[in-house]
Order: C-alpha cells, then sequence, then structure tokens
C-alpha cells in the first residue's frame, strides 16, 4: 500500500468509518423489519405494501435532494434494500404457515 | 392508513428514522468518493482498484456478521455501492481528460 497517496488515505479511512455506520444501521433496519415480517405475518398481511413503498420513495428522494444525494440513486438503494425485505417477509410468512415458530 | 396496527405505525416510524440517516451517510460517502475520483484523475489513476475493494469487502462481512446483519447482504450492498461510485468514478475521469475542470 506504499504507492498509496495521504489524500488518498486519508479519504479511504473516512470512507471505512462511513462504511461501518451503515452496516451497523443497516443491522438495525433489517431486526425493525424482521418485526414487521413477523407482525404481518402473524395477522396474514401481505409482505408487500406498494402505497407505503410509494411514500418511502417520495420522502427519501427528498431527504436526498436536501442532502445533495442523487435521488435516483436514493430510489434504486430503496429498491435494492425493500427486495430484500420481502425476501425475508416472505421466508416468514412462509415459515409460519410451516408451523415452524422457532425463532418468533 | 387508519387499518394499520399500532405496533407496525410504531415499527415504521423507527424504519423512516433509520432511513433519513442512511441517506445522511450515503450522501457523505459520496461527497468523500467524489473526492477520491478527482485525487485519481488528476493523478491518472485507475477508476476501480480490486485490491482495495477485496479488502472493504473482507471487513464488512466481519462488522456485518459482528452486528447480526448477513454477510452475503453486505457484500451484495458493497456492490450495489461500489459500482454507483466507479460509475462517477468514470465520469470524473472523461470529464478531466475533455478539460472540462468546472467543478473541481
Amino acid at each position: 500500500m506504499s504507492d498509496v497517496p495521504p489524500e488518498l488515505s486519508h479519504l479511504r479511512d473516512s470512507i471505512d468509518n462511513i462504511d461501518a455506520a451503515l452496516i451497523h444501521l443497516l443491522a438495525e433496519r433489517f431486526k425493525a423489519t424482521q418485526a414487521v415480517g413477523h407482525l404481518k405475518a402473524r395477522r396474514g398481511m401481505s409482505p408487500a405494501d406498494p402505497a407505503r413503498e410509494q411514500r418511502q420513495v417520495a420522502r427519501l428522494r427528498a431527504l436526498a435532494q436536501e442532502a445533495g444525494l442523487d435521488p435516483v440513486f436514493a430510489e434504486k438503494f430503496l429498491s435494492f434494500i425493500i427486495a430484500e425485505v420481502i425476501h425475508h417477509h416472505e421466508q416468514i410468512a412462509e415459515a409460519e404457515e410451516r408451523g415452524d415458530a422457532a425463532d418468533r
């Protein structure tokens, strides 16, 4: 790594710190969405909720704009996360149907 | 939204708070990677850096594991972000080649 300019090394340290924060926030977010998944499965609610997603997209685009982040990227990011969440919700719903309540 | 159970509404409030934090961290991360892009373009360094990426993947997978996040998802997440970053870096490098230094 001796050929990395100090300025680049300094920026990479910041990126690494931000990434650690992102990973921990994502872990917390999935804890919340797992709880949502169990609640929805118990009540027989659909894993996906297009109206809620529409409100989330609009809100995150606005927040991105304010923060100087490309709103198109913010929307892609949300879609990326939601695809994973719906996948989790489907797995939870299937487990509930099988009567597999091991991790509830 | 009157048919949303209070428990679900409460979880969604937390998810919305976490999303606002994620958006702001991503905005900050792209500020840092834009600076990296300009630095690399000035020095004629390649936009992509596979050795650095490999270290980032290993580190984020370990952090994810500690935080209770699926390491496979953490790796997918990093790939998603890096694809966007490399796209930015290429745009910056092309602008430098054109002698377009407007936003440096």
